[in-house]
């Protein structure tokens, strides 16, 4: 089959990888559309120690599984595969179970190729009134929904005075969640350009100057300045979600923390039968967060566009 | 009146300070016995830029006050005076008014002198059956009950496995309401020496080898290393309280928030009426917590000796 292949020399296509072998419970799925994300462009820097095939937004079509009733089924697939027999799997799923492996980031091939095996248990019906374009949003837009989940164990958000740092993918995608649970939300950028979207999107937006007081803070941008912002903004007791991933950050005065008694959360992977949901009743747009569609043998291309400075997203059609 | 000066060329003893002027709604308190807290030593390195009486843990007695049902009485008090005019007074009390006073700490005169004054609103009565060894502890043990009140709003304390990491005055304090909620507590310390307190306390202690997997981990030792252990030995989806305050951190990995879905709390001053309540009904056991206990007159010794590695509460009997 044709796919990219992550290895010690960078990312690069093959066009006879084997098919991979699903195993018992695993489905076999032909990728039908997959999206590039900010961790496949950190993946590419050498972010988590990845060799494979990247990729974990994808919408695919089921093509084997013992459970026949799953063939032909559009899917798309939550991307953490656990071990199953430990304490945390069996308590709250995969998603933290320490041998765990993840579609396309850890041990397991992803979605950057034209065949992905899954689990059944990661399996979700792709129901008929979404698009292609619009299930490969799933999983991000999961992602951005654990944000609330985690939030209003604390708080509720609506009423609140929320931000969110990086008007990317992912930024839109959180700034859109909270705005359906109905906090008032600003989107913070680096530069005029970035903020384009959020103001197609209806969103205040700006480059951060005169904030104080926000109650919520996600910061999305994964950079240290993003976070020395963030706390700085939020007010005393107020909430800062990590959405994004670091690297070590130098010289951050960690006092405001305990001063202001930020509660600052890390935030990963989230509900995908959630998403499914808030994208069918058309809570969230998806098709303003796409720049454009490339097959896999324009990878080069398709990846340079993504990390370009405020590029929406690069998504690829496969099969 | 004799008291401790923080200047610029640091702490020095006065002989003829003014007595402080209440003003309306104040009362005129004469210190009996202070406690030296990590935050005073701070504050003799430049910590929060303060000048004046440091000094935040008393107890002490009413001499003035336009309500004369106070006078007289034993008192201990919250540190944090509000304006008492913005929302966050108003909503939440003084403890995050931006414009707030603090005892010894910002703007006010502490405790490390024979007077001070602090709102009557501040002011908790100490009931008889404490001693004034033990009232001087309220204030600190209110700060490790406010843990308690952070962590349990979004699940129970009890049967949980915690760790503190900072067998400190504070540590201990904490180490001990922890376990009154429940929790299996584990106290780690850096050194042999630091480990005899909480083992005299009855505490699991250690040096921090094989630690994994804790629910809650509270760091109180100030130090980036505490916290990047705390960052380790925390499980997925756990908790980390900040309850001490940290000089600007590097290389400080917060990648671990985002994978392990870390909540990072910081945690500052909590419910007096709680602390008294807990010590009237000896759920946390305060002498073994006292080193020495020193006359004003003597404070170089007393700080020195309060500064000394794996000391215990150093106090001052003033009056």
């Amino acid at each position: 089959m044709r796919g990219l292949v992550l290895g010690a020399t960078g990312l690069m296509r093959w066009d006879d990888l084997r098919v991979p072998e699903p195993g018992v419970g695993d489905a076999l799925i032909r990728v039908r559309m997959a999206g590039i994300c900010g961790t496949d462009l950190a993946m590419l820097n050498g972010y988590a120690g990845f060799a494979g095939v990247p990729g974990h937004e994808f919408v695919g079509e089921v093509v084997g599984a013992v459970d026949e009733t799953w063939i032909g089924q559009r899917v798309v697939g939550s991307i953490n595969i656990g071990c199953g027999a430990c304490d945390e799997c069996r308590d709250h799923g995969p998603d933290h179970c320490q041998g765990r492996r993840v579609l396309g980031i850890r041990g397991h091939d992803g979605a950057f190729a034209e065949y992905l095996t899954l689990p059944i248990a990661n399996l979700y019906r792709v129901p008929d009134g979404l698009s292609d374009r619009q299930a490969v949003f799933v999983e991000p837009l999961a992602a951005a929904l654990r944000v609330l989940d985690q939030v209003e164990v604390f708080d509720r958000v609506a009423g609140k005075r929320a931000a969110v740092i990086g008007p990317g993918r992912l930024g839109m995608l959180v700034a859109q969640v909270l705005r359906g649970a109905g906090a008032d939300v600003l989107v913070i950028g680096r530069s005029e350009a970035s903020l384009a979207l959020p103001r197609e999107l209806g969103f205040k937006a700006g480059l951060g100057s005169d904030i104080a007081d926000l109650d919520l803070i996600v910061e999305t941008s994964g950079t240290a300045n993003g976070l020395d912002c963030a706390l700085d903004w939020v007010r005393a007791r107020g909430t800062v979600v990590l959405k994004s991933t670091y690297d070590a950050v130098s010289d951050l005065d960690l006092t405001r923390v305990v001063i202001k008694e930020i509660r600052l959360l890390g935030s990963r992977c989230g509900p995908f039968d959630r998403a499914m949901e808030w994208l069918s009743a058309g809570r969230v747009e998806t098709e303003p967060l796409i720049d454009s569609v490339f097959p896999l043998e324009r990878f080069d291309e398709a990846f340079r566009r993504a990390g370009a400075p405020a590029v929406r997203k690069v998504l690829f059609a496969i099969g």
